[in-house]
């Protein structure tokens, strides 16, 4: 399949992260197709080091419905049973040479696609398949160039070891900490991560990226008690009051002057119905700053307010940390390589060095690792056009940067392996 | 089976309003085995009347689990099929007389019931095997009484015409109108409605009931923007951040010194995940005042907060009225017999003529329509100890209140129904 | 003066609790008119009980606007200096009998009285001369009553005594218990105290009243820390967030279905400046209930929002009670013979027994006193229409109500202090 | 007067914007004494272009308090008169040369000074005599450095005209407009503004400055229905419900991935008594951006968030925008003077080119005037340590910095205005 019919394939069969069953199948299938050697399930996930997991029962859901493709082996799927999603996939090339790895992200999020007749993928009948899942961050892209990229790879001769990481979970910050743990990086000597989009048009390439912000994310739970609405309701203990102060709170807590900030309640829910004082309720919501410091203070405020929106109303309160990352130090050196690089690909008219991402990503567990053991890396951001924002249900990709970034991660590959050996 | 084994059965196949499979099934069983003639599906209720809904996926999943149970006659089920839940028992005596009507209320709660070892339906194990599913109100014991009373009078002489209302989706105020606008109560001479407990304790009896409070139901759903949350969430328009304000200020309405009143958002959920700014959000909630008009302006300002909470944030909102419920008034002259009738049923230690009762009931609409054609109806109140408050995880009733409603049900229906002819 | 040109008087000089000292003068020069004995200042008053003071900057300021008019004789004004107003006038009857007590509250609201054209007191020329100072409840009527009412006694014969208790600082339920310390109803066998209005119609007359709301009023002070909105606004702690978030879960405490409650928060003033973080915050609120010990739950459910809101916000929080009132209980005599009296007064249509009032007074300390020590008690309620309702800057009473009302109080006196000795 | 004495004497005299009639009087005799040529009163300043003024009440007290000082002229008082504070003073050079304008801003903040014994200006007796006005942001500072620099100016020889602005109203970026609108910097060549701290420490020295913050100040009143809050609140509208709705709401508005942004409510005030339901309250607020853009769409959000928190509660609202102001850009001629010059004055370490304001300036009216008629303009930094943030009540400045700062303009000015002619 070509470039844009694998991102269209990637697309229609959303997964939400720890749940890429059918997505890392067919990476899978591709993967060996060209004779690349691959590992997945437990061998490169560290079981206790997985954060964030869906609830037992939406693993299950996807399973099953994965387990209805025809076209996937059992074994395979058995082998990501409970959610050990991903695949990394090994090119031995033909003489001695460093060890270059390049790692993509895979996972969709729970956004429930767009039907307009506006929304290409509606139009053109590649909408996701997966009601409620959808790949509102591009990473459909990045699975379909990271598989031409391993095509084109597999018919050139190189020095060196190719290592190609299909990271599940990135959303939430959560997938890349695992296979840190389980030591799939250990041996990296120079890491490549990508982005598509961020606000970069078509024909835009940042070598580096710099500004991430440090993220946490957190899960808050209240219980209250349940009462008649109507009879009684002072015996009830109402924990939506307590989690409606705490949302509208935690969204005031103060801008810095010292750092770039941004607060998010992603989800609320609680009670079960019009006539019941409800006395569960559940947040998911995160916190980024530029400083480190600063997000620690976040931290320290949103506590505070959860806990203190529960006591008013008399509510207890759990509060559990989901995911934390930090911030990309791109090595300077690559940055140059991939810039000087990317001035020779078709389709490219500008060329920068650092990118200011003012977001969060869990590649910073990888490019720390690799660094802290003398390798090198960097979080290139290849441009393209994009019909709505980020994360919206209407966010849909300029296909024509497809192609722009295989051959770009081709030639910084062809640079980085000595092709003469 | 006796009155105490009945209800456990019931409690155990808790079914929330419109999903009420298995409890309908096992009534229509046992009031076929008593000779009873029985009507149900769509001949007892006018479909388009129907309001509150649940899901169709919530209804077939109930139905579903019915289907699995082998003693159900799948006629029966099939004839439910689509939420058509409840069943009329009738009863023609040996002469001509009176058609005197018993309702009773069918359905279990949205509420997941206690484990607590405490809690009596844990311990005895006949705890809701519907998970999710709780009669938190006690109509598990309503359904009881109403099978054991059929029982008794199965063995009566008596003139006139026995007519057993077995009601679902009372919760919420939903499953009555449908029932009268198919009807069912066109004939109907004398009305006795019953609710246990209430406040009352182990031994009261209140020959009927008053102050009862007027009721609206509300579903409102708000759309705005999703966006990444940390990229632009600028971009976003968020619909919980609009969600939580109404909610804080519908609970801060005034109080009113003109009339008892009640509000309760009793749902909200909204967003997916916590790195988007969430886009939806949903609430379920309900007004109640002792005076219409009061109960009108109160509905008048929940508009104008959802509406204003929403605009505030530029979100779009839509609002729908789930159901209504006015107040009850009770005949006197039923009042004063069942008051008599009681103070000769053993177990029955003080009689009292109206309970205060600041709920509502959607008897409303079968009371209302019995008078409006010439007809009496009462709303009585049999006195049951409760281990919580009503709908509460651990409401429990005593069940020696069981035996006391039946005789009380069979003596009132003996002097209604002159045995003699 | 007439008892018309008396309210009117009044009404222009309104002036709010404990620095009634225009108010009282007039009073005194009233009484002494009329050849009552007069005691004021410290001899009705004991200091230390006085509670819910204004800043001695307002009791100054009102005492030199007082100081500024020529007829008030300056010991009088001194002996009330520090906001010790009110005044009791006793007139002793010819023989030996019982000392009967009428009660008449003097206070002012802070209102900013309404300049619309159909407000009368506008259009007559007697709108309040004390700016933001109005006579918004009434008070300015029983003042009136209660003089002409004196006249009408101090020509007349009687056995027994009679005492006018003209009490200070009723609104915010203040000047009571101060003057019940000092032992001013110590010798009291029967007490009258009165109200207008309350939704009474012109005409109506009830000889007593029940469910008063017990009350507790709340003083609560946020401090934080101040600093440069722009520059560095996360150096702050917000004490407008606290004293908002605190506002809005108080108004939003749950209703109760065992007693009637009532919420306010009726002042609240923070910050200095637009690019100040506020440092500082100050609410006035208050509590009712018709049972005391909901109003005790009230109270903690307050202190618990206002504690939590702000150690949510790193705030430091104080709470004061102001002052607190409870259920007054009317004697039945008293109450019968109020209503046999009021029958045969000119202008009275309707006489009934117990005024429901929902509403909350510190005449509660004068009539337990009494009756703890063996006397008798009863609060009385005269109709009036009303222009607008009561506290509201548009508040006005129909003056048809003052002739009645001198009429009843002065046959009540007349039966109970027998005039042939 | 040396410079710290001069410091510790405005320090002493602080006064709000508009009111600085003290201030402005001290620095006319200084003037005068120093033969500068001084226009003031309606001279420097468009009556009609004032925004944001204090009250007609604050003013004339203000104006009171300054004409007890006996060494006040009343003539210049009287030109005073109505709020027309400020003052500017002209030094003819000995020969024709540019003219070069120097700014010192003079008024003070609504801010209660600490007692703090730890506080300098409490222990060493200079803490605010004017209670509730506090110098907590420097500007007596840079008075007296304006006035010891005008000194130094007066015994010098220089071509050209040396023009000082003594400007009032800085806080709330109300002052310079009118001054601007009066045409007082038509003819400028040159001008510098400067401040003192803003984290700067002592030693430090910014040639210019960038990234100032567009600002919006904003005033909202609500109008609502006051009314009893026991016997009937249901009649009220309760303006503070919508007052800490809108503020909860305002300070929760999403932060911008594309601007860096701040908002403040600063102040709220609301009702009257704890007995009464609210019916008016007034916020004072704003709003910054580093993009002109956000600021604009920041009001958007602001209006709508004001108007839909009225009338939600049913209240009516009026919104006034009290002052703008806009980012200042530096002429960099100008801040290469202004380093070349600091690095040879004594107690100068650091000399770097563009402070990162992150705040707002209403200089920027003069600043772009110049501009725009061909000048040249800079806004310099001068370091000191401070004992807390600006604007919090124990804000104080090193008094060290204060003669460098003189040493600086002196510098500058010599530079500019060429000393041989």
């Amino acid at each position: 399949m070509d470039v844009v019919s694998l991102r269209r394939f990637f697309h229609q069969h959303a997964e939400v992260g720890f749940t890429e069953f059918l997505t890392t199948s067919k990476i899978i299938d591709v993967l060996r197709s060209l004779d690349y050697k691959v590992i997945y399930g437990k061998d490169i996930m560290e079981a206790e080091k997985r954060r964030g997991m869906p609830s037992e029962w939406q693993i299950e859901q996807a399973y099953c419905r994965a387990a209805t493709a025809d076209w996937i082996e059992p074994s395979v799927l058995e082998a990501m049973k409970g959610g050990y999603t991903g695949v990394v996939g090994i090119l031995e090339g033909t003489c001695p040479g460093p060890i270059v790895a390049f790692r993509f992200d895979i996972d969709a999020l729970p956004v429930k696609e767009s039907e307009d007749p506006d929304h290409l993928p509606q139009t053109l009948g590649f909408r996701s398949v997966h009601e409620g899942n959808m790949h509102a961050c591009g990473h459909d892209a990045h699975v379909a160039i990271g598989l031409s990229f391993a095509e084109r790879m597999a018919s050139r001769n190189f020095c060196g070891v190719l290592k190609l990481i299909f990271q599940p979970a990135e959303e939430g910050v959560r997938g890349a900490y695992p296979m840190v743990a389980k030591g799939i990086l250990d041996d990296v000597d120079k890491l490549f991560c990508l982005h598509l989009g961020l606000g970069a048009p078509l024909g835009y390439v940042y070598g580096g990226s710099a500004n991430w912000l440090n993220v946490t994310k957190y899960s808050a739970q209240y219980y209250g008690i349940a009462a008649h609405s109507g009879q009684s309701p002072e015996l009830g203990r109402n924990s939506l009051l307590g989690a409606a102060t705490s949302l509208l709170n935690i969204h005031a807590i103060s801008r810095f002057g010292s750092s770039d900030t941004r607060i998010n309640v992603g989800l609320m829910e609680g009670g079960t119905a019009a006539n019941i004082v409800p006395s569960y309720a559940k947040m998911l919501l995160e916190t980024r700053a530029s400083s480190e410091e600063v997000n620690r203070e976040l931290e320290r405020r949103v506590r505070n307010i959860l806990k203190h929106s529960a006591d008013m109303h008399d509510l207890n309160c759990e509060i559990e940390i989901m995911g934390r990352a930090f911030s990309i130090q791109c090595d300077e050196e690559l940055v140059r390589l991939v810039m000087e690089t990317a001035r020779d690909i078709a389709g490219v008219n500008y060329v920068h060095d650092f990118y200011q991402a003012s977001a969060a990503e869990d590649a910073c567990y990888m490019t720390e690792h690799v660094q802290k053991r003398g390798g090198q890396a960097t979080y290139m951001i290849i441009g393209t056009d994009i019909a709505a924002a980020h994360h919206n249900e209407r966010f849909d990709i300029d296909e024509a940067a497809l192609p722009i970034a295989v051959d770009l991660l081709s030639q910084v590959a062809a640079r980085t392996l000595t092709e003469r050996c």
